[in-house]
């Protein structure tokens, strides 16, 4: 056993027991998909740094980037800076919080990538990056992306046996368009499930619940970096999106109930 | 650390310190390839809900499939009915389960895929979809693979380190075909080691111990979902698949050994 | 919760409190990029069996490939004896480490394969086979891997957020050239950072402290196996590459430091 952690639940144990008042042990490993505190835990002096966020979210800027890196990266050279937001935990939150930054600012979403990750959890993590002509631009679409975060977890109840996600949006914009096909302009939502079966389960309910149309819908072999997940996506009437969602999440969490008896409970607060 | 594990860290702490007789913590996440417990952990009044089982597993059953759904899926549309069972761990186990449950209903295994997942482990998770015309018979078929996981766990041997696991069937059939290529009818098996390094001794001791058909071979960057383990499969006479995964059997246990010293024990009960 | 772990845990945790003097417990899982023991826990009697390092690392030797295996696997049948060395965590470590193993003996590099891996982690465990004509020679290629690891575990940094890792090299051969592309008798290094917010940034400012040329950049969809980092290959003059690593790594520290507070330590020696 790992010193610090041991120190780490040592505390933990003691304080629980009341015999012992020391000061708050350093943050761990977020189980599953319950994210991390969304503070900094140090500051940081670095002129790139913006901050960060819940789900061990970064967010950075390059004010003028390396013509090596550009090239490497096979960025349009008109963006001379990017915004860097990533992630170890949460995709759909942070594809749906980088939507409103592109509404917000004059930037655009160059690049989303999906790695397989969420800290030992069924999920992915994620890197996106902005590109804009002017660095305070670039900043500005990561600091709306951090500060939309809070909210976008709102719908990710997460437990030791997996997840559940629900992503609601009245307008979808240019991250949504990029990263799932969303049609810009119209309501759009989207249900995840894990294990993978239970998110079949969520696009059935959500498909049968209200009139909407199929967006698209990804599995562990296709359309996923091989997440143990089933996400189904869709857009049409907002009121008829909405109900689609409810359905499912009402459906989801008995589900997910029967592997681990733990309350199925908001990152955050729900917003949907 | 999060609260709720701090509270079952301190339950399990205390209860074997004879301090405490508590009502057992709720399960937690099962470390490596050692997996969950097999019975539901909360009722579900959802009819669409079938059960549980061990390694994170769900069955569920949707008697007619939402056309949208239907189509995003790509499953053959005379399936009206689909049997669903996913695990956050393993595969191998349901595959085999499946196959048994193919033999002994009128469904068909109309998908297949592995997630990269076991819960922080080096393996795979999986989503297995029955097809089927009537939805007592996918029921059925969700049923019978649910029952036979106690089983195809038995040869699962996990520590912190890797996972080691062996199958074996007598008379493959369609779900073991579609998973793996085993000729149907015949004697099959596999062996599996992780990390990978490990499975590619196994598949050399189960090459050599006796005279059985290599069927295939799967590493890290091909075959597997990027799981770091060596899936090696084989046919022949039902002696010699037998002798060879015992000879592997073996071998796996020492190599394994080597790098975390905790016993390597059955996940149940070892079949083979 | 495990028994086992339990056990483990309020051995450690006893201990901690001064009230057990017990042996000292199991060594657990490490945690993220903080690799395991170098030492096997266990002695292994097979002849195949070499040794093990940091990282759940393992390494074997089979003197005679079977015949059907070494066609399954697509190595030239030149090799008669091949080494194997896979982890669990980390892949430039045993990618540098190989590189000085096939200097320093004649056995040639025949397969690198990453796995999704790093025990819950964001990066990779891997899998490198060596093929030899003489199972001297390949031996002594996985003896020269493990003694090598400690020092190139050197610059990997860890905490439960994500890892750092830097590795460097005065002369590339040819283990670096077929991972990477790395130009055969250059300086060459690598940067990585997870997530790969970060690691972006340490490419940034790779490229911008001294005049070293890409060879390459590999980023979650592309070029890793999906995990969760940005892996930025550079080679140049001796000197430049050096100042090139050293510049990310103290702005890499910066930056992981936001997500955890706990101090960023090598997994062993800094070597850079």
């Amino acid at each position: 056993m790992k010193d610090d952690l041991v120190e780490q639940l040592m505390g933990d144990v003691l304080r629980k027991m009341g015999g012992d008042s020391a000061a708050p042990a350093a943050p761990a490993a977020p189980v599953a998909e319950a994210p991390a505190a969304p503070a900094p835990v140090k500051p940081c002096a670095l002129t790139e740094f913006v901050g960060t966020a819940i789900g061990n979210t970064i967010g950075m800027v390059i004010a003028n980037v390396d013509p090596l890196l550009h090239e490497q990266m096979g960025i349009d050279k008109k963006y001379r800076s990017i915004g860097i937001v990533g992630a170890r935990t949460g995709a759909g939150p942070h594809i749906f919080a980088a939507d409103e930054a592109v509404k917000a600012t004059n930037s655009e979403v160059v690049l989303i990538e999906l790695a397989r990750d969420t800290e030992g959890g069924a999920g992915h993590g994620c890197l996106i990056l902005f590109g804009a002509q002017d660095v305070s631009d670039a900043r500005r679409a990561v600091e709306v992306t951090l500060s939309e975060l809070d909210r976008t977890f709102g719908d990710v109840y997460g437990s030791s046996a997996g997840h559940l996600e629900f992503q609601y949006t009245a307008r979808a914009s240019f991250a949504l368009n990029k990263a799932f096909g969303a049609p810009v302009g119209q309501a759009f939502g989207i249900t995840v499930g894990a294990p993978a079966a239970i998110g079949v389960m969520l696009a059935d309910t959500a498909a049968k619940a209200a009139t909407v149309e199929a967006v698209g819908y990804a599995s562990p072999a296709k359309g996923t970096s091989f997440s143990n997940e089933v996400i189904f996506t869709f857009s049409g009437d907002s009121g008829a999106v909405r109900q689609s969602i409810q359905a499912a999440r009402d459906v989801g969490k008995q589900l997910l109930g029967t592997l681990d008896a733990a309350p199925l409970v908001s990152s955050t607060t729900p917003y949907i």
